[in-house]
């Protein structure tokens, strides 16, 4: 594995943990955009969904493992975010990054939005994708003047 | 099934299918502003998702079945919300509603967003919850000056 080695490269060092579609998307576009992008997943194959042109690191393993945690130099990090498509995992994961590596900045995805007080509670950012798009559609649809009047 | 009577009910009356958390969320939120909403599910179980208080209408039956759609009179809607787990019945249902019925606005969720074309060649509007969430990300770490600044 490339390692991330002089202090310069540590500034704006972003983990992501779990490269489903919202992991790599993330990974590419952060890469992108000129951070210092590192992504884990238990899964191999799942890095097959970034970029050809991602720049950043990867590690395979299980980020709920302390040990990868530390292979990842977790304490160097900026940001953890935490994008599994397991909602305990992110919050275990999450849990870590602030409590144990005391990173300032954790975001946590979560699919069930009645626990986001549990994250809360830790100062952990969330994002809950189910909120996002409801209020994306309510959007879209209180942009139509149309839709009342049409009928009428 | 309690059924819409009257041309008052008919305006802003919202179709949405799948019963899932973004489908349930929005049922929720549209009937509470006002939205007379009618919810399809093909599995009767995934109504629990709904409030006590919803307001609106269910169907229990497969929306890319054109008699179900005719059950829930589409040629009534002035939205159709097509938010079940999978992008090929949302796309199907999609096509329905703005081809046959020729509803106006019709709102598609989509996991995949390099299928977002073939949704836009048919005028419908598409959510990608990924997508969402990577800019929701994005906004969390670029309001956060301190990041940058913290490593040096």
């Amino acid at each position: 594995m490339k390692r991330l080695t002089s202090k310069q490269e540590y500034e704006n060092y972003i983990i992501i943990i779990g490269c489903g579609r919202l992991g790599a998307n993330l990974a590419n576009t952060l890469s992108d955009g000129g951070g210092n992008v590192l992504i884990i997943d238990k899964n191999k194959d799942s890095f097959r969904k970034l970029s050809p042109s991602f720049g950043g690191l990867s590690i395979i393993g299980d980020a709920t493992d302390i040990d990868v945690m530390q292979e990842a130099q977790i304490g160097n990090a900026s940001a953890v975010i935490a994008v599994t498509n397991n909602d305990n995992a992110n919050i275990m994961v999450a849990q870590i990054a602030r409590e144990i590596f005391h990173i300032k900045r954790v975001i946590a995805r979560l699919y069930d939005p009645e626990r986001e007080y549990v994250y809360h509670e830790f100062g952990i950012e969330t994002i809950c994708p189910a909120v996002l798009s409801a209020k994306e559609v309510d959007k879209i649809l209180s942009q139509d003047d149309a839709i009342k009047g049409e009928e009428q």
